[in-house]
């Protein structure tokens, strides 16, 4: 592989949003599938900052909602490459809920989204390697190849 | 519990749905979470169709895209209530692309999602039982209780 | 022609959808104009699945707004293919609401809308012809000419 | 009736929009729904402004598209208040396309709405008489009464 | 130069809209943002309609909101080309809002933006002089190179 | 005044987003309009960070777009208050393209945006001072009150 590695921090992408009526329910909370696309969407950039690459949505682990955000608070997401093999890429996203007038955060989800980098033709292309630097970077990297195994193993279940 | 019991049948909600420009990144493909918003509206209807209360998604169990759709198609989407527990519903559903033009349908994702009910004050109510009556409705009911214990175990890790 | 013919239930499309804040005015009820957008995005997808190709609007018949639908409730619509003439497909949309917390539906709107399908030069193409099998799709097959005279007569008047 | 009687022009109501790929197909064609959106949007306010109260759509007549918008070109919507009974208004839309690179106008559409004026308990309520003075707007009028009947009879026969 | 000169009023553009929900925050005004989208459209096609070719805005100049608009208001737009210079077109935009039951109007901004138009590779191309013929459009016309020269002062201090 | 002073980076907030086709103009570009509302709603943001208290745009000072972005690109905008005077908050907003498959980054456009702090009851109430630290900060702040002065007599030659 051809590719010089990259940091963690590379890829790191910070998105803050403010959540309005048309994204909430009439409990003024925002829907589960509209904070599933903003992870979508920000885990997209984080990869392809790490490839510089098109990139396609394989799979996402599974998504725990721990607290509701509301019609006028923020939504805050950070998003970055934790692992890739071959032409794969893990993204880690954390999503809080800020409440703008008390400053109040919440851990709203945690999730971590599987991409893959496509070639000009659309085809399956090696990414760099991750270079781990912070405590909680290193830590996220060393259990991938065990959440790596679990997907792989969920998928061949599913597709048959 | 005093609510009378539900076939599947009775929350099954159908959506199809056409896939546009700006649901689709630059290699004209529907993004992910674009996919994921769909599932979660799906979902929760099918969920409000078996309480008849409003609800509020409390997790999306692993998602693997096994096929993309494209700017053009139709996304056809089918759900409906698995099984319950106490004032927890679990919604399975199905994602289809259909090319128009030649009929060819492809699976894209199935999905378990996770509600919770509320009443009047927004507090967990209790959800009718689920009454599974085919095959696949009763497979799923049978490994329900198994999901659930692994998803409890996966949100206790999350939280701390 | 060399189209094989289609039964009725081969367009038949279903969608249910939930009415946002979005799509209402400030007394709450979803704008007509939405209404109408939903009806033809369904009615294209049952015209698109008879005859597979690309289709366009050529006319929607009169529309009244029988009972509106509010915030928070269902939108659910119905359409199929009642009956052609040559490159144009005449698209029968039934809407009704659902409040989802009581059950209760309610009739919106019944439509019938003109489709003409396009070969891939964009020309008008013919169509497979229609084989009605229900009581009320052979009602709706029988008088199906007789709108089609109604609506060629409007046409004409309109166009000088 | 105590409201002072209003001219045509006081609830003539103008709307020009660019055509963006999110209302397209892929023939690069505004959707049927789209333009009856809009139309339905323009005749409100023009309805608004002829009684000062908060309306609902009630009925749209058929609705024939003459000529295709494409994606970059301009629609034009012009809307006014053309006849009135008791508490319903009849508001007539004309669509015209607008080719902004050279110029050329083209008629896509000519429809009628009905609208009914509602009170703060959001009854019907009477509205302004209406005071035809050019020569289209005094045989739009004298030809209301006419198709009002046509409506009348049309609605009774979808509610049974 | 071979294009013929144009009066102001070949460019005028009229919009009027209704404002909704999805456009206004919890105090249940437009955003700031959505109005000065509202204006760069309108701008856009008053340019379009005095060169007849592709545009791109250049500026806009300060923006003061001199009264919010609310939830349910009409926001009326009215714009054209006040003078030319070479391949760019300098556009006025004035924002009323108005209350659709009381039909009261309040000036909500007036701006001027800047376009410069292209041809068909993209490259800046010279525009029709602008003919002002109204009081009102002579006393724009008058000043418009004394706002030219200080827009070029400014964006030649931005860029270093 | 009673408020704790804040440092500028208390309410430095940061957005990255792609740019997709339904914000986009027939050349492929981000209309300035789309810009605009963006820039508007993560200064509202950073302007909230700094005050906690809901806020409302007064007005926005000359905007140049210095370099297009085109669809498939990523935008990055950064805001932060720079000043305050009484009830008013002066928030600058830089913004940038990211083309995310070479990594280049332009200079799209630099912003300031005044906003005002609304109390409970929607009157204008007072803010905290500003801290700034970095020579950046430093240079923005002492350059603030000529901007002010230059807005307060730009606002008051418009208003009759």
């Amino acid at each position: 592989m051809d590719h010089p590695s990259k940091t963690v921090s590379e890829s790191r992408t910070v998105m803050t949003d403010l959540v309005f009526p048309p994204d909430t329910n009439h409990l003024h909370t925002i829907f589960g599938g509209k904070v599933m696309a903003h992870v979508d969407k920000i885990a997209c950039i984080a990869a392809m900052r790490h490839c510089r690459r098109a990139v396609v949505t394989v799979s996402s682990d599974s998504f725990d909602f721990l607290a509701p955000i509301k019609t006028g608070e923020a939504i805050n997401l950070e998003a970055y490459v934790t692992w890739v093999h071959k032409t794969s890429m893990e993204v880690f996203v954390k999503v809080e809920s800020e409440n703008l007038l008390t400053a109040e955060r919440r851990l709203t989800a945690r999730a971590y989204l599987t991409f893959i980098a496509l070639d000009d033709e659309g085809k399956p292309t090696t990414v760099p390697q991750v270079i781990p630097q912070t405590d909680e970077e290193k830590s996220q990297y060393e259990h991938a190849e065990e959440r790596y195994h679990i997907r792989k193993k969920r998928r061949a279940e599913k597709v048959h």
